[in-house]
């Protein structure tokens, strides 16, 4: 027996109808990439999204044609996304801080047809534009007045173009699992792989970021989205936002401290998204002048794991933290931090000690951790294992790639390691790739990573494990000291002594003027693995 | 091109399964129907709706056989909910305040196999019994000690019934769109009509729910569900809180103002749902003694439309108040009333005259207004027309009718008659049925209610139309005089003079000494209509 429910498919662009319905005059204010701050709002966005659909549509893009988009956050990668996907054309987000020839290797990949692109980008794709074959025009997102000169392939700015469409369109309706929008995961384990998101995935994925303890912002909030749409689905704020009315601010191309703390605090931010690093930055900078955030109440933080120092710095200003944990594969929403009932009346460290685990599960993202043979282990807060999830907003396979990626019971590897305990917190103590197995026990590389950025003269840390004739590995922790600081290898053992298991400690301190970086800012150890080979 | 994302259907059960691994040990209290304060758990709830799955299965109970219950707000009965769902079949919550005749009605047109029942229903059902051919076994919910005699065939003790069973079960995988439950309307209009939901809308309608701006409890919430579980889908709460780990409090038989003060004090709930009526009782309670609610901070008002008094009586207590809107077809959420940015400043009458109206639809729930012709009128604020519906947690068509119940477009006539502005409020002007047309312009009977209860001794007013030879119809007034108080015709209308346009004025005035009454508290106009259709 069914239900007697009405057939409406969960489609990404029903969600910039209704803000353009009910939240219509609700703004989006960018600090643009050609310098001033833009507002707009929902209507309008939706109103040149459909105009961008259509201009697609007579170019010929048809359901399922892939089109890429290099660009900062702004509203007209905004209207591009719903744009895009709205007459079903699949929307390939590429990261541009990527080496331009991984860029090129995706474009090809996914065999984009159109590419969308700021000024900023237009050099870079200049140089390896020889290569993109399948690429036949390239939409510069900008107007006619500052358009640059460029041998790009049938180059026109984006003003210019969506002008020779009237908007008098509908959106094409299909299936809620027809193709959205591409993206390929960072590439820090080797190389990228291309995620395939639905319209139903978004869907689903926006509605948990809604929840009170994912995100949870409303329709008097106002969002300030500093992780990129380029960079995992953009954590969802792309469809959670406009679904609630939100009042969006996005950040164009400057992410740096000042500029970020302006925006927060000239356009009233309650809520902001964004990577470790973006927050150090903002801090920095905020620590310098003794400045404040009012307004500000929610700080979601992820893509790496997030140093206690960041943690502490906005609780004490009385600003929520929320650590969250995710993957491109997972759209990418796999916990968030909000503490439960059962712990947020918790003071001082052991509040700090719970708000640096990754969170909990929210509903639709199931998980287990298991041993290498495929065992399940218990939740108990102390026994890491290979974590592994399931649920409608989570990859079943990549773009390309036959082999499947799900387990019997249907799970995905996320390649991480990490313990549960009992309310579902996670920690992640490793990637699998990255785990030092010495005397045949897993020792944290993160942990280890965590405790040696706690010394006051280390900027950052890495630790690998090398190779060891008896205990098969042992860590090695590479440090980049601060700017101006000296220290010693006796200093920082000295300092971790204690702190952990003896047998955890690493057997060396290697100094280095700084540590590799893939383009989402996380630690690339394959390099530091190759550069340490012979240790 | 199709998504490469995980196939995994969205069942009901997949929630409680939810909240039994990460929320485990989070409350479900309730007022026991046998008398005492009864807790439990998430894992505990799952674990005994599993075993009550296992024991219907063993039973025969199969894929799309109706169970119903008849039953308080208990754990129990929340346990029936997922134990009958998680197995595929049917759970039909029957309102027990329904007229014997319509509960026996609603039982046989729904076939059900099964009846779960408190202990305060059977002598209701002992005396329809003869006529429920489909019945095999009563379930009564309660334990051996309190278990009456009853004449009820194969009656068993809920609490021995499943105690055959060992929960060694697994919940059965379906298509997401199988019928999970159904619930008859309250029959304002005619005959109750069947809404038979499916997984997929009960786990969409959850998630509407758990966005801020509906209900948005959290992890560190207390729910309060004061609307049963047997009107229209528990407004979704048996869904939301579990999906969320909000703690909940079950009120069981006792929703008088005391009782339900006593719980939301006690048990320091933050969040509460229930009808007009409800908030009433509590508010004269609290006034009479001079309460306070602390913890409380949001409370939902639906089902028909919320006096002003109620209004700013929570809102005086800085206790938000959310007006909303919606039918059993609509799983109900149709609209919420929290304050969108623009409005979330406002004060006094305007802030009052905001919250009055029924607020504005989330996303998945689309709407139009259209006249009877069909044709699309203005969200302009003053015009009138029947207002349409459209989502995938709405009705497409009701349980053994086979007329379409939507329109070209897919759209569903609420019955209803609104007007709509440009931020997407609504006020419900009358139902279609109710509506008086004076000289082919509308009147509507609910402005004329709410102007009328606001005289400070009327208890209760219902406007009708009665027919007239010049104007086709013109509006009677209908009042209930509060207890020893005593008001006249000219008093009533002098105090309505000025307010309305002139031509809104009701000709006349009747008294009554009780204004009849459908059984989830809607006033039955079919009922006056019939008694003055001489005047
Ligand atoms: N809060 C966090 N704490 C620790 N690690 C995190 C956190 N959030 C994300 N990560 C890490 O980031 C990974 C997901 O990153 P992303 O999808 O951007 O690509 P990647 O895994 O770095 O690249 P690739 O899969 O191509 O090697 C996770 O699997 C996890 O290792
Ligand atoms: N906040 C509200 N203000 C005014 N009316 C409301 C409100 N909420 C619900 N209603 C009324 O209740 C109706 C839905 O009620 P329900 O589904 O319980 O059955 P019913 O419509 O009363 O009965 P039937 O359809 O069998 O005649 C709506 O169509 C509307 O008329
Ligand atoms: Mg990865
Ligand atoms: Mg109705």
């Amino acid at each position: 027996m069914l239900g007697l429910m009405q057939d409406w498919p969960l489609l990404c662009h029903r969600i910039i109808d209704h803000a353009a319905r009910i939240h219509a005059g609700r703004e989006v204010v960018t600090r643009s990439v050609e310098g001033p701050i833009h507002r707009t709002n929902y209507a309008e966005i939706r109103g040149r999204a459909l105009k961008l659909a259509q201009r697609l549509d007579r170019q010929g893009i048809r359901l399922g044609d892939r089109v890429a988009t290099l660009a900062w956050n702004t509203w007209r990668h905004l209207e591009a996304w719903y744009g895009i996907m709205g007459i079903g054309a699949v929307c390939h987000t590429v990261n541009p801080r990527l080496f331009p020839d991984q860029i090129a290797w995706i474009i090809n990949h996914a065999t984009d047809r159109i590419v969308m692109t700021d000024i900023t980008f237009v050099p870079i794709l200049e140089k390896i534009a020889g290569k993109l074959a399948s690429v036949e025009r390239y939409v510069v997102l900008t107007d006619g007045a500052h358009m640059p000169r460029t041998s790009l392939k049938n180059a026109v700015a984006y003003e210019d173009w969506i002008a020779e469409a009237d908007g008098d369109f509908a959106w094409k309706t299909f299936d809620e699992n027809t193709a959205a929008a591409m993206c390929y995961t960072s590439g820090t384990t080797g190389d990228p792989k291309g995620v395939v998101y639905s319209h139903r995935s978004n869907v689903l994925h926006s509605m948990i970021v809604n929840n009170a303890d994912a995100l949870g912002a409303g329709s008097k909030d106002t969002l300030l989205p500093v992780v990129p749409l380029f960079h995992a689905n953009s954590w969802g704020t792309a469809f959670s936002a406009p679904s609630m009315g939100t009042r969006l601010v996005m950040p164009g191309a400057r992410l740096d401290g000042a500029s970020v703390y302006e925006l927060l605090s000239d356009e009233k931010v309650t809520f902001a998204a964004g990577v470790p690093t973006v927050w150090l930055m903002l801090l920095q900078h905020m620590e310098t002048d003794n400045l404040r955030l009012p307004d500000l109440k929610v700080v979601i933080c992820g893509g790496s794991a997030m140093p206690r120092s960041i943690i502490k710095a906005f609780d004490d200003m009385g600003i929520e933290v929320r650590h969250a944990w995710g993957m491109t594969e997972m759209s990418p929403r796999g916990t968030v931090g909000a503490l439960q009932g059962a712990f947020s009346h918790l003071k001082g460290d052991a509040r700090l000690d719970r708000l640096q685990m990754q969170g909990y599960a929210p509903f639709m993202v199931e998980m287990k951790l298991t041993d290498d043979a495929g065992k399940e282990l218990p939740w108990d807060g102390k026994t890491p294992g290979r974590l592994k999830v399931r649920g409608p907003a989570i990859s079943a396979a990549y773009y390309r790639v036959d082999d499947s990626i799900l387990d019997a019971d249907g799970f995905f590897d996320t390649g991480d390691v990490a313990t549960l305990d009992s309310y579902g917190y996670l920690r992640i103590t490793d990637r699998s790739k990255d785990v030092i197995k010495s005397g045949g026990e897993w020792i944290s590389s993160i942990d280890l990573e965590n405790l040696a950025v706690g010394h006051p003269k280390v900027a950052e840390a890495a630790v690998i494990g090398v190779p060891h004739p008896k205990w098969g590995e042992r860590p090695l922790l590479i440090v980049h000291v601060k700017p101006g600081e000296s220290v010693t290898r006796e200093e920082i053992l000295d300092f971790m002594d204690g702190k952990i298991a003896r047998w955890w400690m690493p057997d060396d301190v290697a100094f280095v003027d700084s540590i590799p970086h893939t383009a989402t800012g996380k630690i690339l150890k394959a390099a530091l693995r190759e550069k340490f080979k012979g240790s």
